[in-house]
């Protein structure tokens, strides 16, 4: 009974903010596509967020030379958990400041992941209130159902890549309290070639996964919810209609049993039409550990996931692929 | 930031027992009609669990003269989050005492809901391992998919009947550390005729309702979990085909959103089959609570829900149906 | 080998043309609701098609002083076939002539069923070619899937109010060579209460159903088909944020194994949002015949209909139910 | 008004037979992981059928040296439309004669396809006479829903190899009645590739696809139906839980617009689950024709078809792939 307790102090994913060269672009994926609702506008960013998120907003677009992603925000359970999670970050020095918040929610401290990803962290957040013509005929329910384009539900993850897994992984669990679900390792254990982690019931809110070129700050993919795997069936549809490109799926992934489809958003950024998957609620879970044979090509139904699966992220660099570790990395590295 | 922290001492539902007065036909309903997987028998009881369930079991059929719900385990999150909730239970005179721990688990401490509903909590759970023919190709999952039947996935919830919801639900919130997620309201908020609540990310685990014959410690209906509505809708299929009796659904709940079908075990038991809903991330999260016109029916779009939703529970008891506060009560009230 | 051959020189029901006292309110249901296409418009009428459609409309909205069902017109599968189904109904005295042919289509000729319903058969149909904007993606799809509002992809039958069921479907079947698929029958079979018949091997393109008000020539509904279940639960949640009155369902019928669900147009037309059913291959395929009490309350899962269901079609005539042959006709009697 | 009118004598694809070499496996394969019903055996032969096939049965399973498809059964509409057929047929010397019928069935004409594959039509049918304990709850409904396995519908339709696929299209075309649905052609439109006809309303019942191995009387795939994508999917768990190959899919083909995934029964032969799709109702509806751009890789949504897609079909023989007039046949040929 001497062991610590399990932090508690993250209560989810709280918005993230892309990059996009393509701004115009963008805001029609995700508007018109997709079907999010614009929710406020200040240069150079546009405010968006999904009918079922209770939040103003949860994503944040902002015009930008290059596509990647900007600051991660993740909400605090209580102002004091705010207060230990800003002492763990100052405690191993990656703490960059507090700030008086952005749209819709109160001071926000900054800080760095290890790879260099830029995250903050807020206590008060403004529930999002709905003008008339959007309020929903459900009374619990933020927004009415917008019946238009894919229609996605909420925000659910993201996937950053690192050039050191382990040690962002390591970070995540201590200094933030995330929750490890599931691991890739090669090597006989060896090499950690991808961790997928939750502050909430949800199977993973976070993912980091080797960076094959070598990069720092980058992202996987962004990714949002639809209440079935019908939902993502019918995305495929709106998107090729749309002539946005799909690059895997509809399919089913092993880790996490997640259902997927990849597409690119015109500025470049992956972004995934997510649904499926398994919710967590055990304190003491044992995480999933993958290796090279048993991870497979990813995807549970056999499929293989393309090349540019691995070797595509935001912001794109020019570099060949890095050897791990003896071994070329293949499309089973990735989630 | 004077305010209390939220606690997060219980982790989740851990299992339900449900008394029968038809033991054959009942474990018939829950293995081959629902296709559950039977794990234990000690007489009188049989221990099952859904194929998505970690733990070793998470449902326990025990024959007896009439139905009902037995014992309603809770699991805490940690050794000392145990002793918190222990402490907190018998601050308020509700204690029963240790046990051994039931089949799969280490000591559990027993008490009753204010309502006089017998519940436990404990920490040490044995997880899920399968035999050889049970496991699964996935290595997250537990245990094979079943294949047969309706193939639910875990357990989701219980609603319980109460004399007095607001006692209950305060026990709930304040002893147990339940989050409030909604409620329903009469005679301008003065009349609480149901609360649902939550230790977890799911939308509810445990719900009062009024029992609108006065009775003590019964059960409204025990629920479990299919990935999808179209899992719900081929369940009700299956159940017709089965000759079990269907008293309400396919449909959806205003509250909740829940995607429900309820039918009665051969035991008497109202068990649902459910899906949808919504997950609350917030952790001041605002209840949302209906009065009598907005809760209308009970069912989003629009139909009724039939007279035995109200007048029926287990044990059933052979009395008229109570006028709440000068009112009569409608199917509206439960959930 | 002595028996008549099976007549096939009805491909499949064209289009139907429905009454409308709020011409505005009914375009916005089934162009920005239902996600229907306006191909044309010539007052008093506006031409709609679903965009799985391959005709250039199937659904003529005209303003008019009450709703109700206008032409119901009918495809031959040759000119040859167009003729011999001209001499079997003058052969009958219900033709009423030639037409120079509606939107896109070649001359038709029209007639009454024995009821008073208006109907028509043409041979030459002009296919859909859409716009630029319009064309999908899919070389086989004759337009864009809509991403708006429910997405209909197709018509699929209509049913009608008779006096005399018998005599209706006796025409339906030998003069215009449509299948019997499914009837009602009360008193022991003596009581005609509704049949189900189809040129095509879809279930049914035309029912007739007693008219328990004694009128003539009015409409039950008309069903708009979508891809699955699935999609009927989607559509009833965007009609309900769109404050549209749902009867009934979403559920399934036992007659005809439909997915069904009803809504009244802002004109009063009953529309239902129809998936699921089955296929009838066989030539010789034996209409299935239900009883009062095999009937049950035509839902398959055992819920009931309204009453509306029975005592509401349009046009609305202020008369009480008729007594069918000494017994008040339930909800079991529709479909 | 000079042209001929439409052939509609063949009424729908019959039964299938399948040579395996493995009949015990293959059995388990097709009434244990489909779920589909014995109701036959007369050795080397087991016959099943599909919960919502009206036959007897739609599958006869053979035992035989090598995978393969065995005799392919077609139902006419009537007994003077099989007279007709057969005078067709005879017309092209390629009838063999009648037989006195197979398990539940009258006799029927047997005759080869241009490329050798063996047939037959026959008019006479017993329907299926479910045992009591199979009797389904809805009075429509052939059998009881099995509620095992993947829980295949019925028989949907199956794709042949053939060396000359004009010459074989234009039999089916003229011979047997069928109507054109899609085509891909090479070259300019000069190398057909592919064909997919119908006698019913459903999109194909039978593919002619060229043979790059230059073999004679092969299967490419046979295709089951099931009610939903939805159901596509929880097959792929089922498939994959049972650890039978899933080649490719759960996807949407361009061509048909069908919603597939292909497995490989035991025995070795190509078995599709096979779900939406779009009916055809126009007499005189307009072959779709891809061209080798346009097919793309014949999946809707970018993914591309496994090698072994275009290479293995049963009998499997020991050739390299053909070159189609001067360019290597891709993935993208077949269907």
């Amino acid at each position: 009974m001497s062991e610590p307790e399990p932090i508690h102090d993250i209560a989810h994913l709280g918005s993230v903010e892309l990059f996009t060269p393509k701004p115009d672009q963008s805001l029609w994926y995700f508007r018109d596509v997709l079907g999010m609702e614009v929710v406020h506008a200040s240069e150079p960013s546009v405010y968006l967020r999904g009918y079922g998120d209770y939040a103003a907003s949860t994503l944040k677009l902002t015009s930008a030379a290059q596509p990647g992603v900007g600051c991660i925000s993740w909400r605090a359970v209580s102002p004091q958990a705010l207060e230990r999670r800003v002492q763990a970050i100052e405690s191993v020095n990656l703490g960059l400041g507090w700030t008086n918040g952005d749209y819709g929610r109160g001071r926000s401290f900054r800080f760095h992941d290890p790879d260099g990803h830029l995250m903050e962290i807020y206590y008060e957040e403004q529930k999002y209130v709905p003008p008339p013509e959007l309020r929903s005929t459900l009374k619990n329910l933020p927004m009415k159902y917008p019946a238009r384009g894919v229609g996605v539900r909420r925000v659910d993850h993201l996937a950053l890549l690192a050039k050191d897994v382990a040690g962002n992984r390591k970070f995540a669990q201590d200094i933030l309290g995330f929750q490890l679900r599931e691991q890739v390792r090669y090597n006989k254990g060896s090499t950690e070639i991808g961790s997928w982690m939750s502050p909430t019931a949800v199977h993973h809110q976070l993912a980091y996964v080797v960076d094959v070129k070598g990069g720092h700050g980058r992202l996987h993919h962004f990714s949002l919810w639809v209440d079935s795997p019908a939902d993502v069936l019918r995305a495929a549809d709106i998107l090729a209609e749309s002539k946005v490109f799909i690059e895997a799926g509809p399919s089913k992934h092993n880790n996490s049993q997640g259902f997927y489809l990849y597409s690119y958003e015109p500025g470049g950024n992956r972004v995934e039409i997510y649904s499926g998957s398994y919710l967590v609620f055990a304190p003491d879970f044992e995480p999933v550990t993958w290796n090279e044979e048993e991870r497979g090509t990813g995807v549970y139904w056999g499929s293989t996931l393309p090349d540019s699966f691995i070797n595509y992220a935001t912001p794109d660099v020019d570099a060949p692929p890095l050897q791990v570790e003896g071994q070329t990395p293949t499309f089973s590295i990735f989630f």
